[in-house]
């Protein structure tokens, strides 16, 4: 994968995590300032062997994760998490960038000014330890029925800039583009590490989702494993390729621009529209038109068009509601990245951005219930047709 | 299914829907009562015909769903209930029995008292309409891609208790022992409806999980459709069939008693052990000791056990979590039963509750962000194990 455009420069921070300055514009702020600006954190090193209650020093060991034997899905138990140190002081943002002159950064980024950053995540619910065998398996409590093994992925953190108060529907297509082209890179990267089936990018936003950074910025996952959803997908696609020879998502694209009942953008590579079974209060998916597989297979002029589709599809998405008072109510929403999986069933994965929202109403979410939480089975409060309707009318 | 201890006495509210009254104890009050109190409110006919846009008077029809081409689940579309009208005032709790009295009731419950009552849900997400064909598909938009059939299935709701400040933990064995009575004699009677695939009864407890009404109630879905969790519990079972010969959740159970590590609970009859993959950060399951298809399947003694078993499972709960002046604190959580599904894969299945909660820390939930709701992957924040140390710890 080679990036365009932009100037990446890869540093690693004081605990050995990687971080990547992906700079768009002359003079190229941050990767020239980091090679002068060192992570000057006493970071404790996160593959320090551990010494165990019974005094044994043993090597480290990263997360692990357990094969739920009713539903067939690996469950990686973070649990690692809980014990976090080094928290940066309530008033810091860890994701802005170091202060001018300070003798050194609060957060995680040591340069002084940014584009776009991605970096890997200190308290990842994924990690790949060094020399630890990823495919090594063991039994919990020595039961045929309990599979474990290391939850061995890779959390990063992509920040879209370096404004506190920005958000993604604020940047320039230039600073959007230069998103793309981490995300494509990253993607590439994360999709050549040893074990990884999946790579996905994605952003949560607003606070009624328990986002506590207000930053704007997103995160990556390399699964070490094929995710439910997906799994559902390739099952369905591989059916349909069994029975027609059509390729499934590729198929769906077609059918909603026949119908073009839900369609609410359409430029000269994308296409987005509202699925004809959407499942949330607020849902679209984003298309290219052609079919590419994962971000890193996007032609330039798609990745163009990329950035300016995306601003318009947010500009209305914070349009959706309104308060009483008329004004727009930004949407809380998590928008994720579909990509086809790095192996067995490759050729079935067709790129498409999800974008749901719990936002059923100013003030009222949709909160996952016992049917949904408990049978994973997701009941529609409105129909595709009407919020479709809806981000027709708040086009510009 | 007999209904035994109890008595049941079924009535129809004034648009329709059916209402039955399971008393336990003599004078049988609400029984007697609700012969000479009917349903005397202007409800409006639920099956009326409907005069559409055009002028055209046709059958009323029920909600619909639309089959999710990428994933391959059934996503009803509830969006008639957005069309709410006689809505109970809002300092009259539906659920609460009538005022004696009072001309009539602003609630649902005509009698003026009650021990456990179950009806139809006035807005139903799922539906079976008279004379309407529940197996007639058709296609959204003409797409052979997209099809869908009404929503034909059938929403109640369990009162557990006249009293609008009591909870599930706060009854009387007996009375658990009647809302058991309820839920075995409506699996019975939902499960024999036509084209109902499985029988879901659950609670949803707590203001953290969207829960608007206070008084005491459950739900039970009659689902037209076998849902996601359970299809992936059937195609896990039959695997292992396949593969051992054994049954997936006897073997399960089985599993937990010889590790011994997440039980926390085992009497004659029951067995209660957070799973060895618990996804959330309070899981626990609950299982007969003894093959038991659904709840119908209990015998006497069984049922009898599973009574106590159940009061003294949500009182440890609720002191799962204590604030900071050392006051326990009410754990808001959804609890389901899984039973057997009607249909095929039926002897795959075992009873089971599942009792979950989102709730981590006290004042904070999990949020099902991206890799959840994008992705249908769970991470667990803590481990089972320690879920299992604290619910031992707050034995009595």
């Amino acid at each position: 994968m080679t990036v365009s455009r932009v100037r990446a420069t890869s540093t690693r921070l004081a605990d050995g995590r990687g971080l990547i300055y992906f700079d768009d514009s002359e003079p190229y702020l941050s990767g020239a300032t980091t090679r002068r600006l060192n992570d000057p954190r006493p970071l404790p090193d996160r593959f320090a062997p551990v010494v165990g209650d019974d005094g044994i020093v043993r090597p480290a060991t990263g997360p692990e994760m357990r094969l739920d034997p009713l539903t067939g899905e690996w469950i990686p138990m973070a649990s690692h998490r809980m014990n976090r140190t080094f928290l940066p002081a309530a008033d810091a943002c860890p994701l802005c960038p170091a202060r001018p002159g300070a003798a050194y950064s609060d957060g995680e980024i040591p340069a002084t000014d940014y584009d776009v950053v991605t970096f890997e995540n200190r308290f990842p619910a994924l990690l790949q330890v060094p020399n630890q065998d990823a495919d090594a398996g063991w039994l919990v409590d020595g039961e045929p029925l309990y599979p474990a093994r290391p939850a061995a992925g890779r959390c990063e953190v992509v920040c879209f800039s370096a404004n506190h108060r920005s958000s993604f529907a604020d940047l320039t297509p230039r600073r959007v583009r230069t998103i793309i082209e981490a995300w494509a890179d990253r993607t590439g990267a994360l999709s050549a590490l040893p074990g990884i089936a999946q790579v996905y990018c994605f952003e949560n936003r607003g606070r009624e989702i328990g986002v506590t950074l207000a930053h704007p910025h997103g995160q990556i996952y390399a699964l070490p494993y094929v995710t439910p959803r997906t799994q559902a997908m390739l099952r369905q696609a591989a059916a349909y390729r069994e029975r027609t020879g059509g390729h499934l998502l590729h198929d769906v694209v077609a059918s909603e621009l026949r119908a073009d009942t839900r369609v609410i953008h359409s430029s000269e590579h994308w296409v987005a529209y509202v699925p004809a079974a959407a499942r949330w209060p607020v849902e679209v998916h984003l298309a290219p038109r052609r079919d590419v597989l994962d971000l890193p297979g996007l032609a330039d002029d798609e990745r163009t068009d990329l950035a300016t589709t995306l601003l318009s599809l947010f500009a209305r998405l914070d349009r959706f509601f309104v308060a009483e008072d008329g004004a727009p109510i930004p949407l809380p929403y998590i928008a994720g990245w579909h990509q086809a999986v790095v192996g067995e069933g490759r050729e079935l994965g067709r790129l498409h951005l999800q974008v749901l929202s719990v936002l059923r109403a100013p003030g009222k979410l949709k909160y996952l219930a016992g049917v949904e939480s408990g049978m994973a089975a997701w009941i529609s409060d409105t129909t595709p047709e009407r919020i479709a309707a809806r981000l027709r009318e708040v086009a510009e």
